[in-house]
């Protein structure tokens, strides 16, 4: 049975999350990730080596997606709220053909700015989970092995 | 340890998935859900009775839900192309208030028809998981099983 | 004097009004329509016999409209959620001429979101009455006799 | 069993109902409405004495409703256009925060121009009784005086 | 030369036509539809066994349009509202299959909603016929037939 | 019996059909109408004359309606772009009031491009035919026809 | 020869034109309109009774024009910046039923801001003349003038 | 005092005024438009020259006025329905720069289609007279003479 | 050193300050204004004279506007909600050109209404200042005697 | 080395470039677009033989590029206004398939008015050169014979 | 009394004030605001260190207001043309709760680009002040303080 | 004959060009681009020195462009997805006010995405080029080189 490198890829407000709104957001941080998917899923947190890489800038974002290319098989992807604003991110998904999946700690349909139940990013991405805090990542993590898996 | 009655809700169109279009939704058929369940988390496997339902009637949805008041403990929940239209599915689940997530076969935000963009429902639900085919339900039944557990 | 039949139709998640959301709708059920109009005008009460049907199937309620043509002089009519929605629903208003009133429990226009701000109903209604909880339902019943009675 | 104070009042083009377009908006006049009211609701035409105001001017109607915080218990209000236009008139029943019942004498809904399906001020309204002539009023002032009697 | 079976598939207020509107649906009522094709096309009228179903409720018209994968050869369409309303019914045609047309009574174009100028159904049909009263089904028939021969 | 003069009056890019695209026109050309209709109804064949007029001009299509008026008793009009940009043509058969079915050879609500989904002219015409290819215009003649006979 | 009673009746703003951005709106004042009707036509001029009246009230207006109803044979109008935003003016003239005619100084439909394009009042006068600073009420008499001979 | 060529241009479905929907347009015809400005202004019609065309051709107008720069002082220009959708008229009168008044037969803004409510032309002429019939041409004609004076 | 007469202007619903919804508004009434600039710019205090004047009708602020043409050198003005609504003001501040700076006591931009987020009134004004209660005031008129002193 | 016939068509108001709107379109006239060519690229002006159409007439554009099909190998296509409004020259262009650059005079993209910012023929060319003034023909040229070449 | 930390953040095209358009940003350059204040407040001035931050890059902003949490008590915001546009920057405007005042040099509601009408920021800062140049930032200052000190 | 300093700026994405989705974006990489002007135009390649940046940061790029004002005389510009989105690099060019031309590989106005067909930079730029990959740059460079020489 083969690895996986998986690319964890936070994008802006995101290098704070538990101190964040954790009405909004939760408050379990990042780093609990491997905890939590070694909880629900030990054996693909065995075999799935997860890096991790935050910025708030769009083009570090892109810098990283495209270095990506020659280092990962997959990514989980949250770009905050670039999701809804950044064709520069789409177009890089677009093009890297890395599979991905795009996660929202919040559920980002349910909430009041129509705004963001818009999504740039998901027309490149396998699909979408969101509104589960970190669990949403945990998920999609386990969506993303199953891919590279099938 | 709490055992878990949930109801896997289908909509219009999915009384016969694994038949219908299988290059958008997949090729697995409904019954396949328990079997893939056991195999990614069989603990909750073991936790959980699915309980199915499926008509093509908005009506005999609502019927269901407001029945499952009475006897579930969380839903998930794929009601197709009413997600996009039925504002009457939105207010039963506004009252009803079960859990329950929403999830889609096919990445629905991936597809080209804007229509499809908008879901009715999310701002009823814990969250979404979408793009997956079969596993988008049991990444579903997973999320819903966690919550209800914290 | 003459008598009237009255048809009191509600139409999806009205079947336990008093339960839902009380906050909303108010706490009185359909039964205590008859002692409310009783009391407000008990002349009117003597002579209009009210039938109630509710369903949470527009194709039922249409079904009921099309029947009311041979059985009842005039309609209070709550489509819920429907009301925004069906042009079915309108459609049937349309051609069957019968005289209705359109109700709603909550003020519907005070209502945040904008789609319950439109009704494809009304144009096929005497009037609305909307936003008194179950007096709402009594003061269409009285402006629908006067008018028969006119 | 306490007394009521009700302001009942009229908009632009309202001084001269009953000769205005009665095709639209009836042949009543309004000195009819004590008389109508009397017929259908004795006591409370007994407890509740109405006082009439009409106005072309936005302006005076601000000037009276705010008058109106020392005067009176409620409001019955047919603003006619400017139910659609004048934020300043919604402005002012939010912060006067007198119960008042928005009134139409038509059906605004079912008139075609979709300006008039609009409403500034139902937000700020115990709810809306439109369609039915002089009637719409009497209903109003009987949800006026059962919301002051609750 | 093979026989044809064809679906004339009527959806909600199409249950009484003749008796609906005559001014804008006209006075033909459906049973005279083979009798009309048998005059302009008598030799189509042997071939095609014409089966009927109408229904009000959605829910029904797709159980029997699934049902039909096994036993029709085409379907004439008139979904009525639900042309302009129903996704699911649209996604249904989608994934049968079955060579269908659009058919209306009256011109939906040249009426003045225009709800009733979108048709989420069309882009699943072979074609559209509109506006010929009972002779629209008719043409369809005869439109679908000469499709199915060649 | 009474004998018919039909125009077939063909705008813009109708004048090499048959050559055009005919993955989406069909491989048909024009001048096969007159074989087609035989084929389908020669009763109507026998009693109607076909006149072809085509234009890439709107302004002598316009020309051509206005002559019309004295030698035709009805129009079958594939206008084709200018049928969703052509007020002028809209204007012209609103006035000279001469039958008229709007025709498409492709099925052009089933496109992708939304400005082929509106149509002003229909709202002149008897009716529409539309995604049949030629047989778009046989069906058309024989709804004109059956119209003038009635 | 019958006489007629012409109310000029003019809203905000307009009250010091002459002096007003004299390039946008002219030089003339209001005094001279007599004299460049006498110049124009001195038959009309004669026979025509020019009454004034500006305020930079709504309700004014209103009152004015309920007013005229007993007085003056039509009116010429320039709502100024209410053309394009009362509804309660439109009303009112939609009631009245005197003839009157739009005018507006400028070009409206020639100046940058879109909101200038629409007119609330067109639709319930005989006709529209803008662009001609004074020049357009002069017109605007004649032809109501002419309109009331006829 | 100078001698004025005045063109007098119309558009499409302009060639039969007097004939064509006269509920609309009136019953004057265009002949008779020297007669009308001789009555009016006997002074202008003496000194005005006018010329008249029509055509159905936006293309033929397009050249018409190209070649009125050498030829005329001044255009009165009914485009018909092209004033709505032709940029390419308006380009055209942006550069020939001769003076120009936009007329209408109708109130094209009191008319139902929206369409009507927006002219690409008037931001390219002097001003607009329109709902006079045939009057609206003289007016236009005496405003333009009137500018040409001064 | 040159003394300014600046002119205070509020307009509806803005008579009441410090009463009205101090939750939004703040609980400072405009009295407060002459101590709250005395004690943040005692210098411009000595050399700044406020004159106040409030009104619920827009025509009355648009007649203080024009006489304050002869009387100021400024104007401090909150408009209320008619800032959002009143094309007849703005057309005012567009002609008497007086230095203006538009006030808010709320953050109108942070409020739900989008209505709000739109200015009539800004493009002719120097500036605005929204969001500080009655220090909104202070330092508009702050920004006003600066820009006269320059 | 291979020989092109480049047809350089001009759609309305192209006719007399170099004297209109100079301040946008620039001052040189089409006649110079050959010495143009021969200045940047000598070796194409000898292999390229231009041929030069204009019209004011949309059909007369698509007249000659139906002819075109058996002429020419590329086109230099300015539509002009037609660019923006013309599905039918768009419709051509997409049946006749000779390869096309779209060219524009100005920069249609830095002007004021959004309907310039949007083109019907660009779906169906190569690419587009625009605000070189004749440099933009000179370009197109250049960047089709590449294209034929390769 | 305390002394306030201010930071004073400029986003993209800030770095150059005083150089870059002064015709609509002023020739006043940032480092004369500590000039500006002194003479404006100079009891604030000596109270509140203002510290200078200013990055093109959307990034380095959220990166330096994430800091500024544990260092600065208030922000005086200039975001530029961000301000329009970054949803990223008011997500961390939201988390981070420093008060913060939205400056602007012009008036942006004064610019004719709609999309400087819209601002993402404002929702979550005390207040706005746009239009006075360096002296907005000045204001911005004094109300911060204000703020604080309250 | 002077020299130029030409920057060739790429925004995000366009750093692997030749290996990014060739079908879209063609297989030639930048590193051609010397070549490619050599060939066309050598005259100009001699005279014309050629700088490369490219970044994924639209601050980074602000920063580049801010620093050409002492550098470069023309600017070739390939902004990428940014060019639909930032008003920031939108605002720089207006205020550098460096000669520039937007280039575009693809023909972005013949992609399905309508974000595509926006342009925020166009309006700052001399003109635009897209749709023929490389050569759009070398295009580009000569009409850079034109507009300085003249």
């Amino acid at each position: 049975m083969s690895h996986f490198q998986i690319l964890v890829l936070n994008g802006p407000n995101l290098g704070h999350i538990g101190q964040r709104q954790p009405e909004i957001y939760g408050s379990a941080c990042m780093e609990e990730l491997c905890g939590l998917l070694s909880r629900i899923r030990p054996d693909l947190a065995e075999r799935a080596a997860l890096r991790f890489f935050q910025s708030n800038h769009e083009g570090a974002l892109i810098d990283r997606l495209e270095r990506a290319r020659q280092e990962v098989h997959g990514v989980v992807f949250n770009a905050g709220a670039l999701t809804h604003t950044s064709l520069a991110l789409a177009d890089c998904l677009a093009w890297i053909k890395i599979p991905c999946v795009e996660v929202h700690l919040s559920n980002v349909w349910a909430r009041p700015e129509t705004i963001r139940h818009t999504t740039l990013l998901a027309p490149h991405c396998l699909g979408v989970v969101a509104g589960f805090g970190l669990m949403s990542y945990a998920l999609a993590a386990v969506a993303l092995c199953e891919h590279l898996d099938s």
